[in-house]
């Protein structure tokens, strides 16, 4: 359209860019840029370190204020792990960075298992399928995918926010506290960059340095489990194969062993990977570099030496087509091995996943695989790994920017408190979770027909099933603390049901997604969409029948909300409404002003594409509110009216101005 | 994992970057690399002239052989465009372009109607509220969101193919066919870059250089259409106001006049912008740097240039004002107006959309706005635009790459000439749809009780209603030429029904896409998926019930296209399974072994989530091939077992080997 007269300001130039939520308001001082001083300095820019150092950014923390180092030169060659789990991609999703994952990863939808059959000349067959996700979630299936890559797209987006990046060819010597020096930033950390060292300093570090954490060693944090590793080993390849169930995860047992295969994305030449794990029985000692227990290193027995060197590319083939058979399986061409690793692993959790100053202060933290090690099998290393820094960045960031009121002098920092309390309990149900998942896996079905020594395949299913809701990550529910909130008075809980699993609101646990309509516009969306992870705590109020009564429940409600969320710093606390099916039509006019005010674009209809009133467990006479940690995580649960409760909340997590 | 033992391939570490498909193979010698001449220069790098650049440099056009120029200096203060029709966001999720726009575009889901009231205070009211997109659609709404914004996202995915990207700061002088030179590269450029001048030869140029093409004025094509204009006002600004309908699309019919309104993206702020539409009465001459008709250019009249100088940001407001009584409308705060504009414009499509040599090759095209100009309330100009591209680039590049079969002496570039035929039919149809569309929006409505010089809102609704398959880009349907083959024998055809906007297969008509579950691993996924814009042609096997039979039809066909497929240049030709409801289970054993040769990721049930059949109109007693082109458009349907057909169909498009 040919203009001829125009008028452009200067702002209209953003419009092309990309908008993220602007960082969080900051009310403490920033530093001095004088120094080498930091606010975080994280150690590691694996899955867990790039996370938190992304979200760290994208909250405000400036290069001057942020530090991540790592030792290897690029992402390119970092990491076995290939398995996203279902929260992780709801996750991901509220970063925006969950697009070329979903199209280009490969969606795992369905699980097969094989076992004997009782027909010879089958050797192995079919027992059943079953949908690979069984809780429901807004991606129900897993997506495997090069870790690398994952790596690239986090740092990718990283460089949006940060010019620095990673700093590279940098590793950690030692860390400790040191309050005698500037007590502001009593962290001492001495690193080297390829051959020259120096001594920075820091408010926080965060080990997420990997199973042989520097971090974890200098702090004298112990690695606590079992006593004995397995030994393993893994294929990644392109196969020429008959087996009729190779694109889809399958459990193998037959005579000769078991084989999991993990199909992978495809890559550019337009075929198709696929993982195979292979377990090589019996146990050895712990590798030397990972104290166990009371912290006493046992040197490899020469036994365990000599099983490990057995362990080839061959070997592992060899074992491999041995319990396809009859089926032959074999790479598909010269140079279709793309990667094979023997490893040794036992289940494992370290004790403290934070180290304190003298005042009480978390000052060190530790985050994935140098917090807990375990099998790759139930696909869970990079997804905890990640949910650690998805759990510890926006704590972190709060206590940064003084968003958090201080603490007691008994409770001198009982946000950051919660990341050990949160996460510890997540790293125990995930090596408990393996190492009943492993013995399963390991064990032979149909071995023996009494049931002694062997396992049936239901017992194997019920494992698999039950595990479901804690491997999916949509299962993970957190211990009380000043973050989760539980202990409502009796009769006072608005919340009916408690299949939490599918979705009844439960201080906790993530908000499930649910399909909803807008009022303003009739978009068709989901809800998840309102809750980025922008670092902001949410307000969700679920009204009830009379929100066209002038007075209401839900009109005193939502005006008692409209008061206290300009008590807390700009833009720390949005709302979202949902209505039920009303008795008549309406526009803005007939409901309280503050839900246009505050929710014009978050206010929706529950009940014209999901039942989210039923979904939620809430009672639509009765209403409910709740509100939603910036993690996804339901926070606190209050009756409609009962606004107190939300405040008391919020007070105690956020600083009011 | 701590891993003891380790291989990695040296290809693995490609596995972290995104995979796109590999280039299109090439036939043709590559050109030499010592004379500043191109395959391609591209003149323009709005929205058709990018993604023309792109899709070429993803076909395999090196920055040696492909050039795109533009006089502007940056994208970032480019473009009045805003909306994103359905057909669009396909085309752009099959380039992996989509999430960016689908998350922080504006979704438009609902256009709502404000006619005169009869009620005296009330002034105006909602007639009626309906979807924006009423026909099948893999989205089905718009998005609206800033060009500058599309034409960054193009331009950032370029610079992963591309090296320099866009040529800035550089015009178009002039061009010509010159054969006298050298013959293989006859069109001769004069460009200037900041000053200086030099001239370039090319095989193809294409202007995509906007409605003063420059391209189409040395060419000597002519616009032709309407002989007057109309002037109209628009706004982009953060509104304050207790419309109810503000964040819906609306078409606003008062006594005092008409507005648009269509809602816009969020911004930085996290306020939403929302475009006005206001028109101001009357007609003008057209503008004098736009031949009209036979090419005679008038000059504007003083009346003309009276009524333009009038239009200012505060007659726009004043008339959007009296428009909304008695709501109220304003900006929302001082520099809540972001851009504003007046224009000028009519209906007008160039008689020809490409110029050949004397050897009859197609040497220049145009696109885009160089093609045709109209008004940009219907959400078109970006679409149709970027459309046009989308249809010359696969054709330029299999014409560049030697894939296509050498045209005859009658009919030397039969490929090339589907390019005009296609593409002048949907810019007639555009501008047929506009002139009908304007002419009822500027129509006051309920202004005569009789109905003379009035509108009723039913007559809008209907005109509104019937564009939709037109103005969502999912109708389109391309006339017959050597790429589009109606011409089935009767009886012949296996496709039943006519319904073709609600996906009954039809040459010429996009491939509707639907849901479905594959064979190999369960993804419950969408069909569109496996036509990625990857420059490939796709045969679609609509397989039937005798699947499982070894000697029936179905086994034959797959067989006879099997042996096809490798008669075509490697890649060039992909295949696409579907089977109905089969009696029994069954494994890649029990069916014919060229379904896993050629389509074991791309082999599907039709009946598990959309039923598949019923949707394309496809008989499962029968089944049925397609094949369609690499832009999406079905090209020809051929009866199972009639592979002879759909051979015959590529042989006449793609050289064989």
């Amino acid at each position: 359209m040919p203009v001829f007269t125009e008028y452009s300001a200067a702002s209209r130039e953003l419009r092309v860019l990309p908008s993220f939520a602007p960082p969080l308001p900051r009310l403490a001082p920033r530093l001095p840029t004088n120094a080498e001083k930091y606010e975080v300095v994280i150690v590691g820019a694996g899955p867990a370190g790039l996370m938190l150092e992304l979200l760290l950014a994208r909250y405000g923390l400036s290069d001057e204020s942020l530090l991540c180092v790592d030792s290897k030169p690029t992402t390119l060659k970092s990491g076995q792990a290939d398995g996203l789990q279902p929260r992780t991609l709801e996750t991901l999703k509220s970063l925006g960075l969950a697009d070329e994952i979903l199209t280009e990863g490969c969606q795992m939808w369905q699980v097969a298992f094989w076992n004997p059959s009782n027909d010879k000349d089958k050797i192995i067959e079919r027992t059943s399928i079953v949908q690979d996700v069984a809780v429901p979630a807004r991606f129900p299936h897993e997506v495997t995918i090069h870790q690398g890559r994952i790596e690239r797209i986090l740092e990718t987006d990283l460089l949006r926010y940060s010019k620095r990046g990673v700093q590279r060819n940098t590793k950690l010597i030692d860390v400790k506290i040191d309050e005698t020096g500037d007590a502001e930033f009593p962290v001492l950390a001495e690193i080297e960059t390829e051959g020259k060292r120096r001594t920075v300093r820091t408010k926080y570090l965060v080990g997420a340095d990997g199973a042989h954490s520097a971090v974890r060693r200098s702090m004298g944090l112990k690695l606590e489990g079992e006593s004995l590793d397995h030994i393993w080993g893994v294929v990644d390849l392109v196969v020429d194969t008959d087996f009729p169930d190779i694109r889809r995860r399958c459990a193998i047992h037959s005579p000769a062993g078991s084989v999991m295969v993990i199909p992978r994305e495809r890559i550019a030449t337009g075929e198709y990977l696929t993982r195979l794990y292979v377990q090589v029985p019996g146990d050895v000692n712990p590798d030397s570099d990972q104290p166990v227990g009371d912290g006493a290193k046992s040197p490899p027995t020469a036994d365990a030496r000599a099983r490990r060197s057995k362990v080839t590319e061959q070997t592992i083939f060899d074992n491999a087509a041995a319990v396809f058979k009859p089926y032959y399986i074999r790479p598909k061409k010269d140079g279709a091995v793309d990667w094979w690793a023997a490893y040794q692993i036992g289940q494992r959790v370290t004790d403290n996943f934070s180290v304190k100053d003298s005042n009480g202060v978390n000052r060190v933290f530790i985050a994935g695989d140098a917090c807990h090690t375990h099998s790759p099998k139930a696909g869970q290393g990079m997804n905890v790994s990640m949910m650690d820094a998805y759990n510890l960045a926006w704590k972190l960031a709060y206590a940064i920017h003084g968003l958090t009121p201080s603490g007691s002098s008994e409770n001198p920092d009982p946000l950051l408190d919660t990341y050990h309390s949160e996460r510890h309990t997540i790293a125990q149900q995930l090596i408990e979770f393996d190492r009943d998942f492993s013995s399963m896996f390991s064990g032979k079905i149909g071995a023996s027909e009494d049931g002694v020594g062997g396992l049936t395949h239901d017992q194997f299913l019920e494992v698999f099933s039950r595990g479901n809701g804690f491997t999916s990550g949509c299962g993970i529910e957190y211990p009380d603390n000043m973050t989760v909130v539980r202990d409502l008075d009796g009769g006072m809980n608005p919340i009916q049901g408690t299949d939490y699993l599918s979705g009844i609101l439960r201080p906790g646990r993530r908000l499930l997604n649910v399909r909803l309509v807008r009022h303003a516009d009739g978009y068709r969306r989901d809800l998840q969409d309102d809750f980025p992870s922008t670092g902001r705590f949410r307000i969700l109020c679920l009204t009830s029948y009379d929100l066209l009564d002038r007075n209401g429940t839900c009109a005193q409600t939502l005006a008692q909300l409209g008061a206290i969320i300009p008590r807390f710093p700009p833009s720390v606390l949005e709302q979202v409404v949902i209505h039920p099916r009303l008795l008549k039509e309406f526009t803005w006019n007939d409901i309280p002003r503050e839900v246009k005010q505050y929710s014009e674009m978050s206010f929706y209809s529950g009940y014209e594409i999901d039942d989210v009133y039923g979904i939620y467990g809430v009672n639509p006479s009765e209403g409910a509110v709740a509100v939603v940690r910036p993690d996804g995580y339901i926070g606190v649960i209050a009756a409609l009216g009962d606004v107190k409760r939300v405040e008391g909340y919020l007070e105690a997590l956020i600083r009011t101005v």
